[in-house]
């Protein structure tokens, strides 16, 4: 099945790991090369790569990075704690990282090296794989409204759940690519995503896709939803507690809110990487708090910049948690459930419970 | 009583009626002459001036300067119309010339410059006061909080209701001042309100009333419910329905929605020129659609600006309608009630009912 896109956010090129620098989108298609662990560390913790499958395929390619340089227990050891302490909500992260760990750590030394970097591209063709599988399954639900009315499926998304935060397809917008694919007409409320603005990256993937689409502030969710401008919202995630409750990019839960008052089904598409089922419930989630550089400046109407001074604080929370009640379904690779039931998609967890 | 704050939104010198240049704004603080009736609908349409009461008050303004120009029938009729076409949502324009063509129309051509100007007048003062009144009613609900918890009461508010969108004291931040005042510790928490980013006049009014603050995102606001970091939310309006629907900022009813998820009381404070006897309920309400310009232009995080291409389209909402059930109270000059009793306050509309 080819890709419904013609950029690859992380790929290996030769021996060389190459990711797409996001921070320079939708300017320039700049590419780089990661050649160290550091390197790998910088790209996660400056926004180089985002979204939490990309961030755990990037950990995982980091790690193989940092076995060609130490591959001692030591040098294993400092990787993942540097790597571990980049970003702390994105809980894929954490898993990549040990998944990773349980393959080196019983491994002499000398075979880490290739070790690591056959799993990080397990890691990869996993990650391509589960999200093509949640195209298909979130589809489903496109079709349903497409069968129901004329004229396209309206589509809201939040920040970039697109191909650019997983390895390929994307996780919210991996059931548009599917409908794309199979005929159903779609158009997508590309939402801007303060304060990163990561709607850039989802409105260039749109337009590089030929997918219709119309780009709005956040603050307009409320008023097309209730004047029957969007049939469904579908949106990422960066951990999903085993209750659960949903954490995603900053303004996801007033989407969700709204989604709830004005009868909007509400789907979380996330593969199984996202979800932590030592997390019980979403209060247990670490939420980042980022500079407030991120929302200090401020560009006017008539385009001058404005600094806010610091004579007026800011917080800069990057996500909030939306509660299980407010969500229709999570779509996974393994299918689409109502959040409650979630467990019963994951038979192996059961004992667990 | 003083003024809490150092600045005129619009005031008469001599002959002349001054603004503030709000779209210079927080950079320098400029003040213009408005000379003509043109140069009134110029400062309501490029949000010069901008606020609902303000908005009215320069409608009666600009009818003085456009009957000092032309006080015959035709002259009245094209000036009304002019000014009555340059916002739709904020019903208080439509208030302010109402009022002004009820005095003017039955006078002689001769007699209307003066008696004008008197009602502008009028106008300007009775918002201050009633503004001052709102302040007081509101402030009983700060105080209540205070009393019940150590430590600053944290209000929440949305776009500028500040005395910059009034004639003096503001409507959502007028019991902001009346705490200063009497001593009630507050702290502000600044929604950034994009696209327009009216967060930056809030919180230059905060820092020039030396009131504690701290700018966030709009996307921040079921982020800081949840973690019980709001103690109530005050916003103005544009436009209340006899329902006590309210128009207000586009992005006012997420954050409705997330005061009632989170259990935090979401209070609207506007003058009665904002009451629309005339509109059941919110659907009636005429939402403004603006120029896509004003969000096709961002600035990133690296200092970049990207403008949005033609091929990415833009909806601009510039209001949302909260419906009245998620409205705690509405507080007027006339004190605080909830929106279905609305007209309890105002016994002369029961007749109409």
């Amino acid at each position: 099945m080819s890709l419904p896109h013609s950029f690859f956010p992380i790929r290996e090129d030769g021996g060389a790991v190459i990711i797409l620098d996001q921070t320079e989108l939708p300017h320039r298609r700049v590419e780089l090369e990661l050649d160290s662990l550091e390197a790998a560390g910088h790209a996660i913790r400056s926004m180089q790569v985002r979204g939490a499958p990309l961030i755990g395929a990037t950990a995982a390619w980091g790690l193989a990075l940092a076995m060609a340089e130490d591959s001692s227990d030591a040098g294993l050891a400092s990787a993942l704690a540097l790597l571990g302490a980049t970003r702390p909500t994105a809980v894929n992260l954490r898993w990549a990282l040990e998944r990773l760990e349980a393959v080196l750590a019983p491994l002499p030394a000398s075979l880490r090296a290739e070790a690591a970097r056959s799993e990080a591209r397990k890691v990869c063709a996993e990650d391509e794989a589960a999200n093509r599988a949640i195209g298909q399954h979130g589809l489903t639900f496109i079709s349903e409204v497409a069968g129901k009315k004329g004229g396209p499926v309206h589509i809201m998304t939040h920040c970039n759940a697109g191909a650019l935060a997983t390895v390929a397809w994307g996780t919210a917008l991996a059931p548009v690519y599917a409908a794309k694919e199979a005929g159903v007409p779609v158009h997508v409320w590309v939402s801007e995503t303060r304060p990163r603005n990561q709607g850039l990256l989802t409105a260039w993937e749109m337009r590089e896709a030929g997918i219709p689409h119309t780009y709005v502030a956040d603050n307009a969710a409320a008023y097309l939803m209730a004047n029957g401008k969007v049939d469904l919202v579908i949106v990422g995630a960066d951990r999903i507690a085993a209750n659960g409750d949903v954490a995603n990019k900053v303004g996801t839960a007033l989407k969700a809110l709204a989604c709830l008052e004005w009868q909007v089904p509400f789907y979380v598409a996330a593969p199984s990487s996202t979800l932590d089922w030592a997390c019980p419930d979403g209060a247990d989630i670490p939420i980042e708090e980022r500079s407030g550089e991120e929302v200090r400046r401020i560009l006017g109407a008539e385009g001058a910049v404005t600094i806010i001074p610091d004579a007026s604080p800011v917080t800069n929370p990057a996500f909030d948690v939306t509660p299980a009640r407010l969500v229709t379904a999570i779509i996974t690779e393994r299918g689409a459930i109502a959040p409650h039931r979630l467990r019963e998609l994951y038979p192996e967890r059961a004992e667990n419970a």
